[in-house]
């Protein structure tokens, strides 16, 4: 599987994204979570705003940013193979290096398509990988 | 990546059904067909039939049905990461353990998520495996 | 699994390649298709036959060609782990930017590794992706 | 990938687990975060808390709990290739079947093995999933 | 990838078993040995001959046998795609419950697929995995 | 699986070299090597001094030396998921563009992280992988 959960981007600003990220049976960790309950784990909900969010920051520089804090992080409807998560990232401001978003995850069903209810919501900070050498 | 391309069956009955086929970057296929143009394979999207036709006539015997014959197959539209293939597969007959089978599959585009431009149609025979012994 | 089902080229010339695709246990896809009788899908049989073709038309320009139709498609014995299929795809004309092929897929056993039984056999064109916008 | 991030338990009790998620370059979800610099992805130190919890709690029933909420969720140093993440999650108490959890990982460094810095802190809840059918 | 490297037994007694591991694009594996020049890793072609040893001796009990020692190992030719490797796994005779074999893989090519050039040979033994508790 | 078993190089000079691999649940070998009892393959374990000896190797030109030779290779405790694979390797000579090497592995346990007992130990041999023409 390759760890790249954004499927498509619907909307982009320099402080606002939209995108989807669809779930697939032909996707590997559905066999594990859960065997006879596939669902996309609640983690690679929030890795989607994740990857959103460092697409919708990419422009300011470094692309490797990665989550620093994590607040009110709330987990409601599941999003079952065939369905989709639309996520929408919002920048609500930057202090230094420190990116502040808010981010929700709504439930796509077929055929209408139409939001449907909460899946994630809310607010996390990005930040530079600022790498260090091993061992310090 | 899991052989399993049918991601939720909309509709089913003894000589239809409809099921849908998302397609998300994590799905290895991808990486390779095209590294700089992601889309569904062709002979996925004919696999995607394949693999409905095999559940609509599962209930009448042996569920490892194959293909037998394909004709007048045609390819329209692609399907990219973030849009789905909704396949349609009717039954047109049955003669002897040979299944005459006729399939559309349709691209769906969010937000809207109405039917949209034909990616995949044609006719297809269903055959039981009839399996034989290596070297014969 | 990478999807790369050209594994060595026999023959090649401007219109015509012979090529060979192996079946292993440690490809994946065998693992559901089906468990307990591993056999090369159907549809992967067509597309060691497409990427046959692309290999043979790459001198002609864009190595991204597609299927675009497939007539009067057969299928014959299976390819077990263990045995190869060998694919002969000739070209039989070009009307503007689409190449019309026949191609045929026989088994390889082991020891003998003599042409064995057709597994596939059909017609097919190949064309340029012709890329479109999203939403057209 | 198998989505078992736990590899092997240290303590175990009703109300506190230790175990250990060991980090390799095998693993493919390191090839894309970040082709340069691989790291264990922040929501990965979450998931091996949240199946460290699971394990935890399989006496009490469902063995199928997910995240319900997270709080002061933060991340601190990285943990790379041929280190390790401990966890350790303490059950602070339970609400119906709500059971509210602490959560630290530490970074585990050879040769020494002493437990090092915190890579990520937090609290979280798990619920069991409440299987409804698929459109309400 | 599937840890299954024996893709078809092409004879079998209780002290001799030849056997056929193919070597395919698709294959992860070789991807990384090497990018530019994809051959059969040296330890899979060893691992070829202790899983068949494992079916060989499959009748006399415990089947997760492991390697004990390995002397005289000599890597020849290179397996590449499209090509096999036959394994030719020889039971010497048994001390206690390990198990002293020879084997020699050869290189079987397309389309002559007559016995090729060397590629492993040497001695192994095969012992029982004696569990023991971890720490121990 | 990435097949890139090192994970981290403790120590490196021209002659010597000592290296980490660990081990996970994640890796997909685990699953079938063996389903109740998962341990680091043997031929992993070599690998992992081959991929080790590469790298010591790699100033003096050709990164892509292969196994040439194995010489009293003994195998002795299991490396678990959680535990580690330390391996020592150190150059005895060259010979022409031929290396000889000696190598050890120990297990690595936590909490301790202490040099554990030996795991594989033998002498091998890299030589350049001298390219020809299939065929030949």
């Amino acid at each position: 599987m390759k760890f790249d959960l954004i499927d498509t981007v619907l909307e982009q600003s320099a402080d606002r994204i939209v995108a989807i990220k669809h779930v697939t049976m032909a996707e590997e960790y559905l066999a594990d979570h859960f065997p006879s309950f596939p669902v996309l784990p609640g983690v690679l909900m929030v890795e989607t705003m994740v990857q959103a969010a460092r697409r919708m920051l990419a422009d300011r520089g470094d692309t490797r940013l990665v989550l620093g804090e994590v607040k009110g992080l709330k987990f409601g409807s599941f999003v079952r193979p065939g369905e989709a998560l639309e996520v929408e990232v919002i920048l609500n401001g930057s202090s230094g290096d420190e990116h502040h978003c808010r981010g929700i995850g709504r439930v796509l069903r077929h055929p209408t398509g139409g939001s449907g209810e909460t899946a994630v919501s809310g607010r996390f900070t990005m930040r530079p990988i600022r790498r260090t050498p091993p061992g310090d």
